[in-house]
């Protein structure tokens, strides 16, 4: 089956609005309930809702015996209420009768233990029946819903992402390495088989990364996520493929959120419309900013067309011991948030709050206290909002400033008995995207070997692993008037996961003109102070100038008067490096002053993270987000038309305390 | 075998006075040592020894082979001492021989890892190899020494308490889940089988809750810890119905202590005489708290009749990572705390300290140190006050104040993806406890469904789950007369631990005239305060009257206005409800108010934490019990004779720093 | 095969200088490196490599096919070179097709999971397999290389220490208690089956100490730890004779490091000579304090024979989270205090960091950056300086005071259940060590049942386990004049793990003349007062006086008033006792003050633990080591010739801040 380039089938087939809806289990519910939940979709005007997520076990009560009827019904009832639906194949979560028959079908863990029937993703990715059920529900759900009027998108499967270390396991990642490396000693070079007799000799020695005596093999460590990756892409394109070949019209996607199981940048070319599910972690403002970064970061992997945000909660923020919950208002502008950045509308797990089961917590759209509450009052504000919108459909935003995303470096980073546990992938990128963010800079993440062309800034904040043609792909954007500013334990490594010898960071030295010999990991608390009087911590590194200039040197300690921050003409562009990981102030002012020696586009006048401006482009318009998380006004120059209120804009728009506005701009 | 009444057969046969000793495990030691525990006993008063525990592999050192010879030499010289035997199954630890013949019947953790011999309690209670040789060794004990003369009464297993997760288990939990539930699809529906396509087809499908891969389902879980409590139960019953058959006029117990994996209300409807376990876990005024928190609920569980502490420590506290030492007089003052909540006795775990095995350090009578030592001089003392007790077997202290328990509500309480990890059972329940204890009201647990007309207040912390019939009697309380104070996270579900829908705490919603539409749950240290100056912490709500007023609102934050603290009067009482945790000042102060309105009982004058003051009533007498926990003189008003020293008290006792006094009081 | 006293074959053959170099590891790198390899080597002097520690899978790739060429060529290559080979036997390490082939081999963990291969020391070692497997490689060694040119020493396995519960091990287990026991009766008595019904009625029923319900059996640990360390040395000797055989003039070594797996007395009376690895955990001064702890055990261990730093970091500290880095200068003082304290010389792990692999990031002797670095440059300085030290060759260190040491005591101090979690033996003993070694002192470590005449001063800390000819054997040092300080937790059991009862600490109650009735562990960051002034942590006691004088007592508490140090005149010498974990000040002024009643032999003058001077003394001369680690210079009385700078050293040496000297002494 041809990929299909994104952005071409992006519309759920027959919605012409923003989408707005949520995941919704009728099959938990009663026919009375049903008829209450058409009344007040309607109410809240949702247009779109998901289907069938977690299922199987009522659509297939036992192997080979389906049960549609309730779904039949569901389908036909959207259909005449008028709500599309985004359809599931309801494969993440298989049906006790299902793993009672294939106990070799439930996930392993790194210590051998299996994980049973109880809760949902239990199986095995790799297991032979499990694979072929899922060809079978998902060819039975072709058969029949293809061609429903009520479909209009497919929805497979749910947030991928599940491993196993099972002997199935076993077998399948025996097979990506031959693909991979084609000789066992190509293999054995690159784990560095020499090292502590891990020499192979023969392809069935090999083992996923299972409990072992001491550290891992970081190489077997790193091919494993890279396989995890690619065996569960897999077994989406087979579903997709039978979907795809019942229905070439009608758009296939996958749920996923970007935690580090998965190379996003692999799997949004498999789907036609980039989805996310997004849930911030923290309640204060990181909550923004989170918002801000997932959003970003699905238009990005959706190569710059529109996407969705296919989950959010409309009042909880899970932070870990405590479920918090959402004050009001803050669901409306994370909403906004979303589109601003692209998304084609917002649509929530989950519709109606569960009366049992092991979520019964997370909330809905209907709380368990019904519809005269809070939260229901805003779902209906949202969808009125949301309506007022649709004009915004498939533009989207722009900038000139980018950051380097990559998950093989996530997972590499991280490798066990790297020098410091504390230098976290997502700590680096977060800060990066943060930074830029409270400025005001909406901003793209780009793979290391994109295009970068269109970028005048582009950050590379720990980039541990690279290959050979990706560092040149940098190395040209510089040497073409490019500013690149790369932090500390970037370049290091090859995708083998070998050191580039010689001094670090291997594969940036030459364009940022500068040696490293050594490392200085930073303990616990420590900070080191720079000669600008600025103060890092977490790392600091013993590093030579070879053609750069040093822009602040260390004071005090063993590397006293060494240099910590350079910058390095190369060709028509520069090359800056951060040695160390500056506070996020002294961070920010080099990133701005780079923008500002690159030119780069300055954000809307009193954009900021507590008030959020944010320019979508279309072919012949702009709208401009204001969203305004502050408990005070905020003013921001703007001509033309909130849609939200309808009011006329002249000069500027003044946004309350908490609240938002879409101007369509005069041009 | 039919449920005789508890209470009705109370005292272990033979014994006049107050029960005094310990666990005494002879067969550790020589035959001269046992000389000296002889000669030692008596100088100790001591006139009652657990005998036997755990000793099943010296009683039977290999399958069928019996040893009966030691115990019979120790039955008869502790006969000849005048000491009466609380004689034990040893079911606890089954002997290596058994666990080697039997690999099947050794526990399995959720995780499938088997434990093996090497500690105590390694048995799976589902196996029927384990079931068949515990009913093997009761009997054969039962055949020799049902009508021995020092036999007083039988002691069943110990501290019964180990899951387990293996087949066998499954067998039997499916069993259960036929009884209570019929057919599958009445399964299916209590589970919620449609979420997370959990929905059984076969009823060998069912698992214990094992391992799983994410969230387990709560319903599950709570029916396995039901089913768990059960099973051990029945246990129990086996091995207890042989030894009534052997002599029905010998009482039978097991000992148990409080943690939440029994439902000890249906436990104790089994046993003659409730019997207690019970060790602080602190060394500051929580021990005393939990003394008298750990008593009160022991003879709750015997419906008001007299229990026994059949196991405390003479010198330690266990604290976690340390054993701390219990200082000088406490020993004395906590077991006069527990007899004067109607304990008939203190014994103790164990009469002398081990000279090795895993408890080598768990203290004793008679210490590592021997007799010349501190601790049993205590011992001595504590019988010579035992021994002028005598009189006061049989009477109970009264109340009118019940705080409600449930060992459900609690497991459901700590469901895992529940709004806050912070929320927990016992802590609801011990701050509802403490603000009485502190303020010298004896409190009595009670059911949700117990006759609560003896009580004119009663307090409901966090019963999270409550069946129609038990709120329907509490609703009944209130209208009678009662008043109810009812903590946040009541009401909230069904015993199917479904939520009951249309807004919190669904079943008390009528009887407080409250509704809640959403639960705030607060971050670590984060506080809410009230417009009385009170603070809350680790929840909130948004709270609506229907009826009730309200006492305090909330002050600040997105719950600003709101109510947080109501009263409601309905038909002849009063609901009261705390929509936070508040500081245990707060809670006391509206607690003592609602008891105050409610006519309660006030307590003996100058009861407090600080100087337990706690009166024992009999048919024709009544004793007023004085402990002083305090580094200072109490003086409390009394008419009597002090028993402890014999003196007569006219108008008031004074009782020094750390002293007791227990007074026969002139009527 | 007979024992060869330790000292009687230590030189590296054919090796005339202290030995310098490290781990090499040719298999990893191509034939050009491994020609810069040899240029370096002779830039630093390196005249010793540690080969083939890890090479299994390249020796022998397929079962029982090798491939020596390599090997051939790099023992050539370093021969004509004038390098001296340690050559290792790789059995820390099979190869995977070994562990495919013999899955029975692989360790498994208390909790039952197999540990799989991916790692290094993936192997049971009671594993007939690969004990079969392990003498097959050996033998091959010693075939071809036994009479190399090059061969200097064989280096048998790396670092022993490597666990396993599966049934191999219990097999062997049980072998190894027949030995021990004899009868199984004995080894019920020992185990005190009698608690907990754990008595055995066949030798088949014992098993490791795998994961079981509740708290273990403590001298059932006990034993297993005896045992790992015995069975573990039998797997050493078993390839110390092969190679043994094969050349008698060659001697044989294993490297280890001093965590609690081994009985490193019973071990070093097994080797040639003593090697040692060592890496200190922290930066600050611990390092340095460790460094000479580390030191002055292998010393001990070697029973004062000179003895071989085998493995440090060049520059590198794992402190747990985080590697960091060592200071310029560091390496060459921790080299140096390990030679000053009898080392032979300075090996690292490793030569040449390696480009990936779980260990990419040890630091090595030519780091990633190659030889143009800071390290490297350090380690052709330290080269030179050893280079100029050959004459120190043969001398040790002297010091009339001495520590006891013993894994049991370590064992059996950390068992589960023990009254504090906080009294651990490592801290014990760092701290007696640490107080000397910061006034100055070097110190030798003894076993207890050692010949202690020539020591004036032992101290004892926490030695919980000890037999009853060890105790005689401290009674006898005592009554002979010596003086005995020990600390709490001491003398309490015997070698069964059985409390000496009657009151502790029962091994010393004669010698200390004192009684202790119980001990009173004291909370987290609670502490004791003495009427000193002093303050004591984590423990305090109950303690009578029973001829002893009392030092010290504690004030306020349960214990105000009772004794808290004693001092007991005792035949010729004096017993002292500390009954609480003093500070180190306090700690120090007792140690001190008994030092001076037992007439020690100052340390030199100026010593101190941020200025080490520790002299070593040969047949005919003697060398001051003066090793500054502060950053001051420091001024050191000394008359000679400093052999680092060649200086002649009138009256006194001045040593700049971070330097050393090392003082022929004039005499």
């Amino acid at each position: 089956m041809t990929e299909r380039e994104p952005g071409s089938l992006t519309w759920p087939r027959g919605l012409s609005g923003m989408c707005y809806g949520g995941d919704y289990n009728p099959e938990q519910w009663s026919l009375q309930v049903w008829a209450e939940d058409m009344e007040l979709m309607r109410r809240a005007k949702v247009n779109l809702v998901t289907v069938g997520v977690f299922s199987w076990s009522r659509l297939e009560p036992s192997p080979g015996v389906y049960r549609f009827d309730w779904l039949d019904q569901v389908m036909d009832l959207l259909h005449q209420t008028g709500i599309r639906v985004n359809l599931a194949t309801p494969t993440a979560s298989p049906p006790p009768w299902f793993s009672f028959a294939h106990p070799d079908a439930l996930p392993v863990t790194r210590d051998g233990v299996r994980l049973w029937h109880g809760s949902r993703d239990t199986y095995c990715v790799c297991a032979p029946a499990y694979r072929e059920a899922c060809r079978r529900i998902a060819q039975a759900l072709a058969d029949r819903y293809a061609d429903h009027p009520a479909l209009a998108m497919w929805h497979v499967h749910n947030e991928y992402g599940t491993w196993c270390y099972c002997d199935h396991v076993a077998v399948r990642f025996r097979q990506w390495l031959r693909a991979r490396y084609g000789d066992l000693d190509a293999l054995n070079e690159a784990w560095n088989g020499a090292f502590w007799s891990q020499w192979y000799s023969d392809w069935d020695q090999i083992l996923p990364p299972r409990a072992t005596q001491y550290l891992p093999n970081p190489t077997q460590m790193l091919d494993f996520r890279r396989f995890m990756s690619a065996e569960l892409l897999a077994a989406y394109q087979e579903q997709r493929d039978i979907l795809r070949a019942a229905n070439p019209d009608i758009p296939i996607t996958t749920n996923y959120m970007f935690y580090p199981g998965l190379d996003n940048w692999a799997w949004s070319q498999q789907v036609d419309l980039t989805a996310l599910d997004h849930y911030p972690s923290a309640t204060d403002q990181r909550a923004e900013e989170q918002t801000a970064f997932g959003a970003d970061l699905a238009r990005s992997w959706a190569r710059g067309h529109p996407w969705l945000l296919m989950e959010q909660a409309t009042s909880l923020i899970y932070t870990g011991d405590v479920i918090a919950t959402k004050e009001p208002g803050r669901m409306l502008r994370h909403s906004l948030s979303h589109i601003a950045r692209g998304s084609e509308g917002a649509l929530f797990f989950q519709w109606r709050a569960p009366v049992a089961g092991a979520e019964v917590y997370h909330s809905a759209m209907v709380p368990h206290a019904g519809p005269a509450t809070r939260v229901f009052k805003e779902v209906v504000a949202l969808g009125e909002v949301l309506e007022r919108l649709e004009e915004v459909r498939g533009s989207v935003p722009r900038t000139d400033v980018a950051i380097l995303w990559d998950a093989e470096a996530w997972w590499a980073v991280e490798s066990a008995g790297f020098p410091s546990t504390r230098v976290r992938y997502l700590d680096a990128v977060s800060a990066a995207h943060r930074v830029l963010w409270r400025a005001g800079y909406v901003v793209d993440f780009a793979r290391p070997d994109a295009d970068l062309s269109r970028y005048r800034l582009v950050l590379v904040p720990s980039l541990y692993v690279i290959s050979d043609e990706a560092a040149a792909n940098l190395t040209n954007y510089v040497a073409n008037g490019g500013h690149l500013v790369v932090s500390f334990f970037s370049g290091i490594a090859d995708p083998r996961h070998h050191v580039r010898l010689g001094g670090y960071p291997g594969a940036f030295r030459t364009v940022l003109g500068i040696r490293v010999e050594e490392f200085h990991p930073l303990l616990d608390d420590a900070q080191v102070t720079l000669s600008t009087g600025d103060t890092g911590r977490i790392w600091s590194e013993h590093l030579h100038l070879e053609g750069a200039e040093a822009l602040a040197h260390y004071v005090g300690g063993c590397l006293d008067g060494q240099p910590a921050l350079t910058r390095h003409r190369w060709g028509k562009g520069v090359g800056w490096y951060v040695s160390t990981r500056l506070d996020d102030d002294a961070y920010g002012r080099l990133v701005f002053r780079a923008a500002e020696e690159a030119g780069v586009t300055p954000p809307p006048t009193g954009a900021s993270g507590e008030c959020e401006v944010v320019r979508r482009w279309g072919a012949h318009s702009s709208w401009l987000f204001v969203i305004n998380h502050s408990d005070r006004p905020h003013h921001i120059p703007a001509e033309g038309v909130d849609l939200v209120t309808g009011a006329e804009v002249r000069g500027q728009v003044s946004v309350p305390a908490g609240g938002v506005a879409v101007i369509r701009e005069a041009r």
